[in-house]
């Protein structure tokens, strides 16, 4: 991760995409979210979503790979040029998690992260995904607590 | 689903528990979120975290696992004794979604709903997971829309 003191307001990453596949929908739905219109096309077809569809929190999931994906490749960048990786700690949580459009078999949605409060000691950054036809599929506020350069910057310095 | 006028506040729901396996913790960690202390148990060591844990994506989804079950467990039962099953929406979102404790390798997680607004139109329940020490370690708020006995409470009577 760069350096909290590195952030501004509006910075926005392009973290990649991905194309959901009905054989990955139905596993994912098979171990954590097994309602029939996550499982089934016939019985999706006759459900309020009208095809199958992925799981919100497969939509969820496959965003975060590619939020840790883009991280690490960012982080072993900085690496390469011999800067400083700055550590990020838990997460303190995740406010305003909505599904705005069903994610059907074969739409493709792109991911991004884009900073939204990094002054108030957290960065605050919306995760959004957006699928082929510029609909957002997925977004939620994200916090991550990330270490500053200096480790005490309001401290005595005279 | 009992339907939105047999909602009361404070409506309690046990749906189950989960322990989590060394095992299930890298696989999901491997697809979802492949971060050094949910895959390797000598990074995690050395990590904030102190051992290997689970992501918290994974404890959501096994959350939800637990209370689409339970749900179809009490459809079931609606069925068989010849009541209507209500249906339900898509989620409008969920709120306030935080991991205040991580989860380890063979903790034992049991997860709860409790219903908490179903004045507002909305199901919106704390869906909250208690690890075998009693401590909260998922907790999110999730809204659900859910239909009414009755299509037209409001409509016209004389």
């Amino acid at each position: 991760m760069t350096y909290f003191e590195d952030l501004r307001v509006g910075m926005r990453t392009e973290v990649g995409s991905h194309t959901f596949r009905a054989d990955e929908i139905k596993a994912f739905a098979r171990e954590f979210d097994p309602q029939s219109f996550h499982l089934d096309e016939e019985a999706a077809a006759r459900s309020h979503f009208g095809a199958l569809c992925a799981s919100g929190w497969h939509t969820a999931a496959v965003c975060l790979r590619h939020i840790v994906l883009a991280r690490q490749r960012q982080e072993a960048e900085l690496r390469r040029r011999g800067e400083a990786v700055a550590r990020t700690g838990p997460s303190p949580g995740l406010r305003d998690l909505v599904w705005p459009r069903p994610v059907y078999v074969g739409d493709t949605i792109a991911l991004r992260a884009v900073a939204s409060r990094p002054d108030v000691g957290l960065r605050v950054a919306r995760h959004s995904g957006i699928n082929q036809r510029g609909e957002l599929v997925y977004s939620v506020l994200s916090s991550t607590f990330i270490e500053r350069r200096v480790r005490n910057p309001d401290g005595v310095q005279a």
